[in-house]
């Protein structure tokens, strides 16, 4: 099925896409297809996602398990959020999906603890899905309609990236955990630093790290662009599982000895300091000793970034018997269900809030900007995954980004803090042997025969995707915008509780896209939908962060047709792909600098120019000719063709029909 | 000071007035000014009493303990809640007041559970302020304006209320609790039936409820519009204050032997059965047995509505070994952070979370529609003190209110469901004999040296108040909107997350005003401003329920110069008067049903008419002469005059500035 040399010995990462492969070579750059063992999903995305197998007319998924889980949108400030649930949960009994309702947690330590069996393969509609690789799987974050296809039985689609080693030697010292080993890898490489790359951890090191230690970096992976995080499944993996009575799913994985990596690293955890990011961006790292001191407003513990049962417990640890500065909130989110049950059964939850600490209820809250916004520009430390700017839901807002153990040693300091400086003995956790295990609050799949019989509860707020026309043979747009560096999904569909729960609707979410951008974009890009469509103009990393797949609908629905980047982040040029959008990228980087809002871009023979090769000439008007680059596969040209992979699916499903 | 016979033995509200009486006869329906010993207030309405202080130019409050309570506005979905309350402790700082930060609790019984002491008299800027009454204080809720004006040190002044006496014999049965017997007044009595009462309760049958099970009947004497509730402070109050290290606080009070009531009633404790008040008004109180088997969609346990260690508790003895029935959201709201310790360290905490419940932060939450909105239509029971329609942030809920017991059983049960058939043995929760004190996390106020020096941290969002003319001696105005009966001031000026932020601004709130009534009110009322303002034509009970002096103050800045009704709510009717509004009475129920919205109404030689006498003379174009009464005292005329008593206070202030 692929030309690897056989007897050459394999990294795990290229184990595991060897035990995945379903068509192409595992040549890094080339399109690869890989089948998809289990799918997850969160509410935000999720009812897209479930729209699209509606639209699909699919019967029952073929991924298993498939995990539906309520963790986005739990603030329920209007009827919309419990609606949600609704739609979801009869969409999990329409078509053979596990529902996990609000309470028991985010989507990610939740599979991890709940679902995850190492060397199988996972594709979830959020970016962090990556954090699965923590348990030896091929985890990987994709667009929801990518996800839709995969739980169709489709294979996933992926340029083969390269595969990072990076070697941990050493073991962290006190007051130093993974957090900082992830921010040490950001600070080093900048936030595309992974990109086109799975990053494979091995070595001595590694035995010094937990399961949910290697979740907190296989999860930031995703910070730095990777498409994937890989660690070895071993003992440390098998004592995760067992004390979650699961260790009947482990068995042990790892790179065969001898084998080699397209790229290579050491990191020495023995030489790392407490780290942080500064705003706004996760890549800012400095030693938190260079912004000691300045003041402090808020520090939030919680998140897919720092999930684990240990990350609370050595907060809870470092504040018993103190009190949080006055002034400081210490919001403290659980991560699961398991983990708040375990903490209250040990003690922790109780020494948390005797200290004045905020307990808020389990789920993603305020790392997606759902709750506990900071007031502006004062500084708010937390644990979470990114800092992009207003991610928080505070506009201008000043996150940081650091471990459990640098937010509560500043929350009881009042100001900024190295926790070193605390007068005390570092606090090394051991998780229990046994968690409170609580599988019963998941719902299992029906039967197929009763499954049939469950109708969607739809509503207003779940509309029917819109109808996206096929990109014409001569494209002759308008630029309506020109970014900057590094643009996010969050710059483009803004998250946060006054938009989210309107992700559902692609009309309804249309009058927020690039608000924080241009407020003005899209007024001009309704405008343009019956006028031909519109062009942006990006810079380097277009698209980087979330993968929410509404980042690329939404403005394709208000009639964009093409991107011209500098470069793009991984998901977000699958996703402008399957909605039918044209991914470009300049040549040259003074063409890039040469394009300005009101130009008129136009590609003439589209088509056949896609067809002839990898690049193709466009001309703006007044300003010459641009070569540009599209690197579309003959699969993908097909999809651009059909108006994205929505037409093409509804396609052959009344193929299949007129078959029968 | 009163005509009082001081031979006649009193009952206990009279002995609390005695004590506090500073000017006025005790003589039902009379004007009386009394003392306030202590000041309550809530994050909402305390942000625009702090600014009525400042324009006041007070110095340092008068009533101690003066207490700023952060519990509504928890959500923080923007900047906006953190820069709230980092402006409401500055104020603390500077006028001399406790700041009580988020996370410590609902103030209603955080108060009583920190500050309560019998026989001191609490005023303060939430309507459930009358809770303080079951430690057997004179506990009163009014509009912001009258709390700014007691913590300047002036008395409160109220029409002497009667004092209805309410005799408990026997005992709750099994499974029936302090949210039944008030459940049960609420059917007797009606939503308008406490009103110019004070109601007080004595007998044999107060020897088995706890002094929160007489917060929860203190709470909710506020839904029969009752001026407070008074309890004696007996044994239960000791033990009460005793588990919280204050016993020093305690001293006995009771109603003086032979002393009668001006309304008299029993209440036989054991012939009561579960309650349940069906949507959307406190008193459709029916048999929990007569809805049994409805569908079920949410449990909401929390809320100063039974806010007790014990109204927790008993659910998780309910659930504990048990799963929450699928699809149904039991919601664990801790009213205080006590509470919420104390359920941690005597485990039930963790059987409430294991059970499948939902644990949220410790506040008000989805009382006051922050949050746990339910889907639309689908049944919510919720312990909360109130289900007017929309309250919960979902327009078209279906909210009713019933005991913690008849909650947890449906949340089993997955319908709702009497507690009775629930197969086993009823558990009684005894309280511990000492709760997890927290008194550090409560901030104190500086010294006066210090406070002087500390500025306000305004912000865009705590904008200086409007000024508001005078009411001018011939009134002709357009009536804009004529309302049904039991208008509360939810509808008046909506809660939930997507307003209450802005309560702290009369202009970013005044776009929000009747929303619900009529959307378009607020257009037509901006526009009346500058044309002499407008009427508002109210039926029975108008004004009802949340104490919120925005819903007079917003009103007025839009132009409000009269409100004609049936009847008025005594807190909404004070706030009117307050602001400058002039609340009028129908003499006819057959004049009531002749107005219509866009009538003209003309009141000529206004202060003349109300000088001379209670009643006056207005004219509606074309539908002649109609007789109205006023009942207002000399002071309220002289508010009137003023426009305000801000105006009032201001031009005091002046003189006082120039007297120096």
């Amino acid at each position: 099925m692929n030309s690897h040399d056989a007897r050459r010995p394999l990294n795990l990462a290229q184990q595991l896409i060897r035990d995945h492969l379903v068509e192409g070579e595992m040549t890094p750059g080339s399109e690869i297809a890989l089948r998809m063992d289990q799918a997850l999903l969160q509410d935000v995305l999720g009812t897209l996602v479930m729209l699209e197998l509606e639209a699909m007319g699919l019967d029952r998924v073929h991924t298993d398990p498939s995990v539906q889980y309520i963790d986005h949108g739990l603030v329920q400030a209007d009827h919309l959020n419990a609606e949600t649930y609704l739609f979801l949960k009869s969409a999990c009994e329409r078509f053979g999906v596990w529902y996990s309702g609000p309470g028991n947690g985010i989507s990610h330590p939740v599979h991890m603890e709940q679902f995850g069996v190492p060397g199988q393969s996972i594709v979830g509609c959020d970016s962090h899905t990556t954090a699965a690789g923590s348990l030896g799987m091929l985890a990987i974050g994709a667009g929801g309609i990518e996800v839709a296809t995969a739980m169709a039985g489709e294979p996933l689609y992926l340029t083969m990236p390269e595969v990072w080693g990076i070697r941990l030697e050493g073991r962290l010292p006190d007051w130093v955990s993974a957090k900082d080993a992830v921010l040490e890898l950001l600070r080093r490489h900048g936030v595309a630093g992974g990109k086109d790359t799975i990053i494979e951890y091995h070595g001595p090191g590694l035995a010094h790290l937990s399961a949910m230690d290697r979740h907190v970096l296989a999860n930031m992976g995703t910070e730095m662009g990777a498409t994937a995080t890989v660690f070895p499944s071993d003992e440390e993996t098998r004592r995760f599982l067992a004390a979650r009575g699961r260790e009947g799913d482990w068995k042990p994985l790892a790179a065969e000895p001898g084998c080699t990596y397209d790229r290579e690293e050491t990191l020495d955890l023995s030489g790392l300091v407490p780290l942080i990011a500064l705003p706004s961006s996760p890549d800012r790292v400095v030693p938190v000793s260079e912004v000691a001191g300045e003041p402090l407003h808020q520090a939030y513990i919680g998140s897919s970034g720092n999930p684990g049962y240990r990350d609370f417990a050595v907060v809870a640890e470092m504040v018993r018997g103190r009190t949080v500065a006055e002034g400081v909130s210490l919001d403290i989110n659980p991560s699961s269900r398991q983990v708040l049950t375990t903490l209250i059964r040990e003690g922790y939850l109780a020494d948390l809030v005797a200290s004045g600490a905020r307990l808020h209820q389990t789920g993603c809250n305020g790392c997606i900007g759902m709750g506990q916004a900071p007031a502006a520009g004062l500084n708010s430390l937390r644990t979470v995954p990114r800092n992009f700017p207003g991610r928080s839901g505070t506009r201008e807002d000043s996150v940081f980004l650091c471990s459990p153990e640098t937010a509560a040693a500043s929350a009881l300091a009042g100001v900024i803090a190295d926790p070193r400086t605390l007068d005390m003995a570092y606090p090394r956790i051991l998780e229990p042997e046994r968690m409170v295990v609580n599988r019963e609050l998941f719902t299992a799949p029906l039967p197929p025969a009763e499954a049939r019989l469950r109708p969607l509860q739809k509503t207003d707020n779940t509309p029917a995707l819109p109808d996206l026309p096929p990109l014409p043979d001569t494209l002759e747009v308008p630029v309506l915008l020109v970014t900057g560096d590094n643009v996010s999904t969050d710059d483009i569909m803004p998250a946060g509780q006054r938009v989210m729960p309107y992700w559902s609707s692609v009309y309804a979410s249309a009058p927020f896209t690039f608000e924080a951008v241009d407020p003005d974009y899209a007024r001009r890009a309704e405008a343009s939908r019956e006028l031909g469509g519109h062009a942006i103009v990006g810079g380097r990393n277009y698209g980087q962060g979330s993968s929410r797949e509404n980042a690329a609908l939404v403005p394709r629905y208000l009639g964009l047709q093409v991107v011209v980047a500098q470069s793009f982040a991984r998901i977000h040029w699958q996703n402008l792909v399957c909605f039918g959008a044209l991914p470009l990228t300049f040549e040259s980087e003074r063409d890039a600098r040469r394009l300005e809002q009101g130009d008129s871009l136009v590609i003439r023979d589209l088509h056949a120019q896609l067809a002839a090769g990898p690049d193709l000439t466009a001309e703006v008007v007044g300003k010459g000719t641009f070569r540009l680059h599209h690197g579309l596969s003959g699969r993908q040209r097909e999809l651009l063709a059909a108006g994205g992979v929505i037409n093409l699916l509804r396609a052959r499903q009344g193929e299949a029909s007129a078959a029968r």
